[in-house]
């Protein structure tokens, strides 16, 4: 096969996100030759590097002649500094797109199609838009086995976390779809008062206003490498790292980028996404919380119990003990929504302060306990009351410290520019709120990329309302942004169900 | 809600295709103020038009300030000349990709949801991301309801051919798979010249290495407006005209344009972008072509029979009367694959050329009787009788160069830079062949954007072969291409199964 003439190397000063894109000339030699035109993939070839990205073809003004354009990301990816000699050719075929297809038709795939699928993704291989054929093929259809597949390759793809022999290693995770149920890192500071060792990595929001690393970045520094996790561990028992920059089952980040940009999140790869960050991790234990509601991300029982077994199939085909918790999940836990304003629930719970959410509160006790009985560390009973006492005496929020002064010290919580609070539209009982409606206010007003954006609540579901009371405020970092969340309130009133007073 | 400070359209040279992309500098008030990032989904507004578009954030060399980039497609799309004031903002929600997602998790569509999706399409609201997804989840799940609503919406969402009433238009159709089966312009030329009226407009090729349009335009000029169809229908009883051009079913040619990328082809979708493209183009009757064999689109009798009764069912609903042929799709039709090299065995056949593929001739034969049959013009038996008369006459020759005449007159067939012969690796008879990878292998040598790529075949199943004796050509424009085609033979020789001699 002709390797194509050398082309130099330039950055564009093109930023064009996650998916590499080179520039050529139209009227360049190799654009003739090859027969490029603009969205072919291309393989780009520099030393012993590599990469497939996207082509854009620019006329003769933006790029000198015989030079070859990056935009940020492929020139990060490739290491470039400048003017390296560039051959580029037509990409090759990517086999693991049958497999893609064969999935898009309902068919099942084997475990060496779903790891050759994760290994390109995690090469870079893919487009964003043949991850998202993926990702759509896949998003209720993968059986069992094919789910443990994805999981053990997602696993492969990435680093692992090695810890010393026969040591237990407990994680926790909620499924999410709760608004508000930031329970990690109360769970995690109170089990590590009581001795567990907790790893703890989360991810960002996929669909949600916050995710638990977006919350505890208000809090701390969670951009930890794999040295620093394991540093933090031997000084506070736990972590409460972003999972992300420690490129444990990095395919993972590669799929949920996309599956934000089209705000789906199905139930295979979730499941894979969890589990194989716990292997990656080094867990032995892992307790999944899935809470079940009529707005909620599980909106029956039977959808709870399906989910579960799919969880704990796959620990056990993977050898990591999982037990799942089926909990309510009627309404928003706390009063925060988005990073800012859930930390500031969870300070409050973990230095007990009298205004601090009950709700969410009793959610983490509940969950502590049973991560300690999973543990063998009692009855559940003996457990709750031993989780409740280490909350109460304040060693727990002395641990939660501990744990923050080890990443890096704890920070002050960030305040919004802009804020709106908005009021009951007439007197009666709060008695419904929509969390997905709630969710996605939020993100409108910039949650989770702007930590202080988001909403507070100012009522709980069964609370009497006067009109004009305090309902909920709006928070967001500049004017435009909360205008479009006011904006979308202003359509969407009834996500908030209000009886009216007799 | 805040529209933002105006900025200054600048062109940015750079050819990204059909996906609109505009540039803002990261330093930008607006940037900061909406809380834009990397390939954040914008709305970009100019006087009374707007467009959604995906942002690109670049550093301050490449943009003076106050001023926003576009990308050739955006800048194409809204008229621009230089100047002009924009404003741009957060893209609204698309609340179709509700529906999307809602098809993902394989529920059903209503008629509305079907058409808020075409419409967003086809106003170009949907990034190729979000269109990837859309087909991705369709591609094998959509209930006949489902697809009339889609055709329905395809046909409403572009223009409408208009002719005299109670004018019977005919038209026919092959849904592909079958390397060479270039039927339609043979066809076309008898039944007009039998006194049928047929509006031809075709598709580019999705997966295969050339559609009817890609050949023709190896002819003559296909590319006509909407006036220049009808005044070729009015000249000469028929055209052949590529449909992509004439805003006929628009949403279609977006949707095939990804299918492309993902190399799929789902039934419900192409049912929909067949029979569009007849009920815009103002078709009465229809006969569709489907080839069935072991490696043709449709593998089996009963899929071919089920996707018949889907083009029938779908026909009914839109007052078109539709017959399907299910036809012998076990080899490659004729000896060219690729535009130049079908267009010359349609030539050969019209002419009655000796060499002429006989294949090719009595497959035109039986869907011309078929129409003939449709249009209430006698007998099958009579009306076959009637079209190898007309064939054999040269009648169906003159006015075959008669359509041309009237669409800009005939051109000569474009020869390859490059060739390659390859001979038989053993002598026996020649048992089989896979039209999925021959299609392959003309694409890899440039067919279907490179008219004169593809490849000729010099022997037919059944046919003896000596060691060495010419099995087939490839024909490329560039070395690149013939090198790259090559490889993949060397790897692929089995795609030919040569018999050994006893």
């Amino acid at each position: 096969m002709s390797a194509a003439l050398p082309l130099l190397a330039i950055p564009m000063g093109i930023d064009t996100h996650q998916e590499p894109v080179v520039f050529l000339r139209a009227d360049s030699e190799v654009c003739r030759a090859e027969g490029f035109i603009a969205n072919t993939r291309i393989l780009v070839c520099v030393n012993s590097r590599s990469l497939i990205a996207t082509l854009n073809v620019v006329t003769n003004e933006v790029l000198p002649a015989r030079h070859i354009g990056f935009s940020r990301i492929a020139w990060e990816r490739l290491a470039l500094s400048g003017n390296e000699k560039v051959t580029v050719r037509h990409a090759p075929v990517l086999h693991s797109m049958s497999a893609v297809r064969k999935k898009m038709y309902g068919h099942t795939l084997s475990e060496k199609e779903m790891d050759d699928i994760i290994t390109d993704i995690s090469q870079h291989r893919y487009s964003d838009m043949q991850i998202a054929a993926f990702l759509t093929a896949g998003v209720e259809r993968l059986n069992t086995d094919e789910i443990i597949a994805l999981t053990r390759a997602m696993v492969d793809s990435g680093k692992r976390l090695t810890w010393p022999k026969r040591l237990q290693l407990v994680d926790k995770h909620c499924i999410g779809g709760l608004p508000g149920n930031r329970t990690t890192p109360i769970v995690v500071a109170i089990a590590s008062a009581a001795g567990l060792i907790m790893a703890k990595t989360s991810s960002r929001a996929i669909t949600s206003p916050a995710g638990t690393a977006d919350t505890m970045e208000v809090l701390t520094r969670v951009h930890l490498d794999l040295a620093e996790i394991q540093a933090t561990v031997r000084k506070a028992n736990a972590c409460l790292a972003w999972g992300g920059a420690v490129n444990l089952s990095p395919a993972d980040d590669m799929l949920i980028r996309i599956e934000r940009a089209l705000d789906i999140d199905g139930t295979g790869q979730m499941v894979a996404s969890v589990l194989s960050k716990k292997i990656a991790a080094g867990s032995t234990h892992a307790l999944i919380d899935i809470p079940v509601g009529p707005t909620a991300k599980v909106r029956s029982q039977p959808d709870a119990e399906a989910m579960s077994q799919l969880f704990e199939a796959v620990g056990r085909a993977l050898k990591l003990k999982v037990r799942c918790l089926i909990t309510e999940g009627s309404e928003a836990i706390g009063y925060g929504i988005g990073p800012a304003q859930e930390a500031i629930d969870v300070l409050a719970v973990l230095q007990n302060q009298p205004a601090a959410p009950a709700d969410l509160r009793e959610r983490a006790l509940l969950l502590t306990s049973n991560l300690l009985n999973m543990a063998g560390r009692g009855s559940l009973g003996a457990a709750e009351v031993q989780a409740r006492e280490l909350l109460e005496s304040g060693k727990a929020w002395a641990q939660f410290q501990r744990i923050c002064e080890a990443q890096g010290g704890i920070k002050p919580i960030p305040e919004a520019a802009c804020s709106l609070q908005l009021g009951a539209r007439h007197s009666g009982t709060l008695l419904a709120m929509d969390n997905r409606r709630l969710a996605r206010l939020a993100k409108l007003a910039g949650a989770p990329n702007t930590p202080a954006a988001g909403l507070r609540l100012h009522a709980k579901l069964g609370q009497a309302l006067a009109m004009g009371q305090p309902l909920f405020t709006l928070y967001a970092d500049s004017q435009g942004e909360l205008d479009y969340a006011a904006d979308y309130y202003e359509h969407n009133h009834d996500l908030f169900m209000i009886g009216e007073s007799p």
